[in-house]
């Protein structure tokens, strides 16, 4: 019973209004994020909220990032899902972290879809 | 203590090949998933894989929904995240998993962003 992805839901605190208030920031820190940890970015989309924050997605290869950001409050919620062993999600929100100049990181991982018997190489669509 | 948001990761089991290998079904019955369960749609992207599977994010006023989708096993993994009292995700899971014709939906909730003291006003994105 091999799950097909790890799915990390990560809470990014004490990070900097600046950056998560600014769409062109978060969309390329966000790709960036997809890189580093070696995933294959397909789509994205941002949208700027007004008076403030961000949401965004990464559709990659692999499954995608997302995130919703809450300037005022200086958090971002952000999730990474990752099909395969080829690309960590762990990477992408530590990458995330660092970029945001968060004081404060809590995360926890989810296997998804865990089924019977399934041949690895239909893990990841590619 | 309140949260910020509520982000439900469902696994639905045992959905029609066809309709998750077909990217303008899904894409049309995620939409759709959002405006039931009462959310503002901002942006969607859709990607179709070779040889087969559909992963597309909705991002909504109050946060997203993402699929990823294995036609081959049958299976769709999907997240929802909203944020505010407006807008129920398993509005939008028990309706996706009627729409897929799914035998088996198991999920489970998740409390996103919990800071202390936040006014109710600046806990949705309008």
């Amino acid at each position: 019973m091999k799950p097909l992805g790890r799915h990390v839901l990560a809470e990014i605190y004490g990070c900097e209004y600046d950056i998560l208030n600014d769409i062109g920031k978060v969309e390329k820190i966000m790709v960036n994020a997809a890189l580093e940890a070696g995933a294959e970015v397909r789509e994205f989309v941002f949208h700027k909220f007004s008076p403030q924050g961000v949401s965004g997605v990464v559709v990659i290869s692999e499954s995608h990032l997302a995130i919703h950001t809450w300037p005022e409050l200086g958090y971002a919620a952000v999730d990474v899902f990752t099909c395969g062993d080829k690309v960590d999600p762990w990477d992408a929100c530590n990458f995330l972290t660092e970029q945001f100049c968060a004081k404060h990181l809590t995360a926890k991982e989810t296997k998804r879809g865990i089924l019977p018997d399934i041949p690895l190489q239909e893990a990841v669509n590619l």
